[in-house]
């Protein structure tokens, strides 16, 4: 087969805000399928604030990607050409392919898995609402936070992916609502579409101030996607047996040193409160009843989404910064290829 | 009855650093005790990080100590006149009767509790490894940190009254421990006497190097009462779902403003690790169990235990300081009076 397989590979470490200079642009021939393998051409990439984590070379929960390899990311592919069993020409499969056109899976190692997406999803849910976002969504607001009805509960980064999916889990076990976004826009979406009982424009509100107003008795949960100020705050305000569900730092992913913490960490002794951090791959074995849960919600209307759809593999590195900008608002998209 | 009652008052809340300028002394005429109240006389204060916190004007588990109001400490008393059926000349009690030489006992408030001393128990050991500094490291170790055997057990302010005990007891579920502590004489303590595993001498040592090669697979557990830069280095060789059980963090306590948190912070996330803070009153229904398992290691000689004892209540502020220039080992205690 001929033609180039277009890809952007590590180039080098981020130290800062990560950027295109950080990645090289290269077109390799497209590579043949040996003995059960395929090669999948790839339609849709996700983008998600961890992978920049997945950029350094520090012990993590993933190996780091390796300089000269394609960027990793969660991808939706189509099946080219198969000498797999169980895999046809035309098939649909979610894995992480990484930022490149086409490649091989069942040829070994995160790159090579590859899972036929089953008939009635659509394939780019299993990116967003359906995918890690969702489940990230699920298990650390519910194992986790373990919401009551009539907790309030505060989300960061609410009109991101992640945050957005909590906040209505959390609504619809009873809780009453509060996210936290940047700018009028997010903060409409939230309360318009995603019925957050509240919205806190970090960008134009004082948000310790707000929040003061808007749960005068304090918070029972807080579901953190942003670290940095926002969870200095919400740790000032957290009720007796608060949870305090870690799930990501955004805030700090792109500074070139460790930001410090909270100065409000201490009140998690006065108010016997918990922090936890989570990584939603130990859940694997739960993921087919959280996305069993998810669909039924999403069908009968208790839960929406929003996905940010960019375009055009060139776009990659430009499409990561958005997350960063605060950009998107729902699931940050690009798509590759259209399906055939 | 004449005589004067020489105390402590709160003069000012303290800002930064707590001194003897924060307290006023007064000799005020003893107090006659009233129908079902009982005068007593304080024999031994204790001295506890938390009493800190308990000086400012701000939410917490306890209202702050009243300007113009002695000075709230635990301590141990002797009847000497009683208006009261349960309570007569000579018992033993504990209470919180403050830094004062006479307390009624009987009459409402915090104050005006009054706990007898079972007979065989040390009056001095119910405000120390049977009192609220036992408690707080049976509970905390036990209930938040969840010691298995074999997990690597982190305490820091090792020396201090609560965290000597916290490492023994998991030392005694077959936990290795390593203690932090600041000096030679300590560390020896800990290793010879409380029979740590091994100790950090914070002020001699690197602490996250010597950490590492104490502890190369990191830690399961980090019983923390200091805060600041050790939490911060524990927070960053934290092991997978390592349990930190946030009991002080006397680092901070005296600083004027609350000092930024952990940079480690956002580790929790990769280790799917658990912070948590507790207050030990909240397991007061438990104490009984706590204080007979306590004893039995007392008693068996798997338990020891330290006190500090100054004399004179003229030294309280000076005894208080003690604390935060890390001068006791083991508890911090002032003799008032002797029991007659």
């Amino acid at each position: 087969m001929g033609g180039s397989n277009r890809r952007w590979l590590l180039k080098e470490r981020p130290v800062g805000m990560v950027g295109e200079h950080n990645f090289e642009w290269q077109e390799a021939p497209i590579p043949e399928p040996g003995e059960g393998e395929a090669l999948v051409r790839v339609l849709y990439l996700s983008f998600d604030p961890a992978m920049r984590g997945w950029m350094e070379d520090r012990p993590s929960y993933l190996p780091p990607v390796a300089i000269g390899e394609p960027m990793r990311a969660g991808s939706v592919a189509q099946v080219v050409r198969s000498n797999r069993e169980d895999l046809a020409a035309g098939d649909l499969v979610e894995g992480m392919f990484g930022w490149q056109e086409y490649a091989i899976v069942g040829g070994g190692g995160m790159a090579g898995a590859a899972t036929r997406i089953p008939a009635g999803i659509e394939p780019r849910h299993t990116l967003g609402v359906l995918g890690i976002t969702g489940m990230t969504a699920y298990f650390g607001l519910l194992d986790l936070g373990k919401p009551q009805e009539g907790d309030v509960v505060l989300v960061s980064g609410a009109a991101g992916a992640t945050g957005s999916v909590a906040g209505q889990i959390a609504r619809i076990q009873g809780c009453r609502v509060i996210g936290v976004a940047g700018g009028p826009d997010k903060c409409r979406w939230l309360t318009e579409e995603a019925r957050f009982d509240a919205a806190i424009d970090y960008k134009n509100d004082d948000v310790a101030k707000r929040l003061r107003k808007l749960a005068p008795e304090g918070i029972d949960i807080y579901f953190d996607n942003v670290g940095g100020e926002i969870l200095e705050v919400a740790l000032g305000q957290i009720r007796q047996k608060a949870r305090v569900v870690l799930c990501g730092g955004i805030s700090g992913y792109n500074e070139a040193e460790p930001p410090p913490g909270p100065r409000t960490l201490m009140n998690l002794i006065i108010q016997r409160a918990r922090m936890e951090g989570f990584i939603v791959l130990d859940y694997i074995a739960r993921f087919g009843e959280a996305r069993e849960q998810l669909s039924k919600w999403l069908a009968a209307g208790e839960l929406v989404h929003k996905e940010d759809v960019q375009e055009g593999l060139e776009n990659a590195p430009a499409t990561f910064q958005r997350l960063f900008e605060g950009r998107n608002t729902g699931k940050q998209l690009l798509k590759v290829a259209d399906a055939v």
